[in-house]
């Protein structure tokens, strides 16, 4: 998975063959009910939706310390993460764009087996989504391995400030493998339905963070969520957001509701077109945007 | 007014003698009450808070073709403004940013003379509050004239690009002159309320804008809204918000109230540390952050 | 003038009518005999190849103590210039790009009336070329000054960092002027003779600088004397020399000849395309590459 | 080895014991003759200097053509350098920079095993210095390879751009060894004559290159051979010359001598501060100075 360069991601090979004109949702209140359309029990690769869930991990683990090695602040376009990553000393300036997802992905690694981190961070996805059955498709995980030269590009620059403490190789399997989990709609939307409940997953009862840090999360997403079209989605849909190149998107409306979406063509920044434009219909009609009815 | 470079503003040599100590605090509410602290009588420089309401002025004139002219992406750092600037032929990414703001002058100039377009705004600011005493302080005004090198060098490079219509001393001094608006917090509230009811001034009933592109300059001032801190506010304010380097700030609660705020100390971005302080403490106990309760 | 971003200089309206095919050379032997070949009598507009005679006259009268202004890297593409102008804080890499220019200017004006720094200019360059018929085409200046936005840019943004003495307009006025001076292929050969004899006019035995200042200047003519073309030309034509995008080269062959090239054409850097290859095809034949036989 | 960012090169761990005061210079007479002082026979790290070697090398098996996968252009300083490569696609602005010289090893290699192409080039060194003696130290290759990771993120870097043909890890194994190689000053200087004897092995009698490849070789040497610092070394000594972070600079005086100095004290942009001390005397004083006597 690699910042958006080109309007289709046939850089991670498994990918390409999928159809880009199909399309699913799932929007899961905070009842606990599901609503669904499309091809909603299809498993697509979530790729960066997952380093939302990365974020929380490392989050619940180092606590607000983990701010020291990751910003918070948009970033522009791809061509700027890089000028920006050398003058800030090789500190990403969020945990969204790829520099910043990997340095999280050091962070739950610290130390370990990157199976084990692999692990712990599948185990989480399917306790958020109350669903064991979420596996990390294998071959678009090493399909990501064979091409990814981008971010081990990012990697070794990052490490050559001091700014990782395991090795690249251990770093990026980690990565590639959560941006690898194979989810379908319905199952992220389910998962993402903590930052719509005050930390709570109102499936399971269960408190996964407390209620401010579900707030700041989604500030994150609000801002930096779309790699440089986050201004844009704030904009039009007006939703806290996070898309991957595989054509996801889970949108958070706080106090009402978790959405994912999945179509899998992509806009220029890398953005599923069909994606953002179902999310902006929905917040037209349904007045959920953050910023006024 | 320049994009901050540096803790403090006395590069505007009439704004250094101001006591950094100073503060106030006033809350609109959508019923038409004002509850204000502090030194919310005192007026003060309103600098690059102005730039909402000529965004707003310019969107009624041009409507969404506006938008050809400036894009609505965060810019990254005030060196990033200018890199990205030249990257992107002279659009500025955002209309908050010194460009964008420049860019928005020059598109309600539209060929007329500084002096009418300088009217025209202060008209309706003063419509916007209600109130018809605010006035341009014009020590201010001259003293940006002096020293505005660095919005010179932004303003000719743009027109290099064939991006200005009018001359740059004219969009200069439309630009300078809106900047140097002196306001209290208690006209600022006011003056923002329509951003919070849905386009509507509450206190004379008037429609300003569609409730749509009410939420829509929410949607930019949150992403765009606080040069290089606007993440940072996002995360820690959780409202849409616009500062200046006067040290006020207007943030935005949609459907609840607008809030204004002003104390001259400068956090190193450039955005007033108390008047921050202070608002993410309010939203802390109103529960009034766009990203959940 | 201007760094080059397009293949044409149609920006200087003035001169966008000559005809690209025309062609002069003049080699001025240390014997004082000049030989020239084609249109040599013909004035043209002498552009960025001033550069050299204000920095050679901006060092007779500040000594190296100019050098605490300007540097003397080469500076990359246009691009770069603006970036790495940021990054230095306004002192520009070498006297050859266009801000590095704008200083020298700044440092010839040195407090006095712009006339005056354009006279003492025109006196300096008659004198080397032993000619006082030279003059400015004022309606090639008065040309630059109407379109000169981009230079208007990067002399606000060097003011801006507090590195510009004097006004704007009066720095404008002398770069304006003294790129507008026309000359002839023969005029300009003997006017450089200087650089190739040790820093003495032969025509006139005066010593107009020190040898080893002579060496100096032509080795930043060397490195940076065709903006991103320069290390194409020194591998090319082994000489160093300097463009102007009026299509002259004034090159140097140290201890031999002054050569003056002349033809419109330009390539997509900037530089003139047959001058470039007639000195490319002269130093073959003479061996007169500064870096071997 | 890598691009200078501090001045001393403590993160070659291997080389960082070396005493500061030393130094030795060699000066090899296109007779034959080499007149040597100080620490002559002392093997130092030849790290950047072979650069000139390898490109020397992969001219000769792919000829011109080569130019097709780097540049020739001066490349600003280490921060540009990235940026410029993302500018352009990943092609390196000149062959002495990083990135630059591990596309040359990836033309070297073509597909063969690493130690091949590291034979290939220890042999050619020798065959230039007629010394059969001189070896990689393995502990600096190894040193080099633990802490590499700058080069490894250029590496990957271009490969994500499809500018690398072999895998990086034996790219970086070639980089890694040729940079590894220890060498007398001595021995430098000789093998460095050809470039001042028209592509001519003096000792030997040998043609190593045409003569017009040796002039362009020392052309890339005088405007891109000291990173950030090559107008400067043109300034002050006014030879082509190759600088490598050991401490070496290999100096060329064009039909007169090839000349080697070595001290590894390094000045702020990584280039040997008594080594380029002192041949700014010898060209004083021998006006050997390829910008006149």
């Amino acid at each position: 998975m690699t910042d958006a360069h080109s309007s289709d991601w046939s850089y991670i090979p498994e990918l390409a063959n999928v159809d880009v004109n199909r399309f699913a949702i799932a929007v899961a209140g905070l009842d606990g009910q599901v609503h669904v359309a499309g091809d909603a029990a299809r498993p697509f690769s979530i790729q960066s939706v997952s380093k939302v869930f990365t974020l929380t991990l490392a989050l619940g683990k180092l606590g607000d310390t983990m701010w020291s090695r990751v910003g918070r602040e948009p970033s522009g376009n791809a061509f700027n993460s890089i000028v920006q990553l050398e003058q800030e000393k090789g500190r990403p300036r969020n945990p969204f764009i790829n520099a910043g997802a990997i340095t999280v992905a050091d962070l739950i690694l610290a130390g370990h087996e990157p199976r084990e981190a692999i692990g712990e961070i599948v185990r989480f996805v399917r306790f958020l989504a109350d669903d064991d059955t979420i596996r990390i498709d294998e071959r678009v995980a090493h399909s990501e391995l064979a091409t990814g030269d981008r971010n081990a590009s990012l990697a070794h620059f990052m490490r050559s400030f001091g700014r990782l403490d395991n090795p690249v190789d251990h770093v990026l399997g980690v990565y590639f493998h959560h941006c690898a989990l194979a989810v379908t709609c319905r199952q992220l939307a389910v998962a993402g339905q903590y930052l719509a409940a005050g930390g709570v997953s109102p499936k399971t009862g269960a408190r996964v963070i407390s209620a401010e840090r579900a707030r700041r999360i989604n500030a994150v997403m609000l801002t930096c969520g779309h790699y440089d079209g986050s201004g844009e989605f704030a904009y039009r849909v007006g939703l806290p957001g996070k898309s991957g190149v595989g054509g996801a998107i889970l949108a958070v409306a706080p106090g009402k509701a978790s959405i994912a979406v999945w179509s899998p063509g992509l806009d220029p920044v890398g953005n599923s077109k069909l994606g953002a434009e179902a999310l902006e219909m929905l917040t037209h009609r349904t007045g959920w945007s953050v910023f006024g009815a």
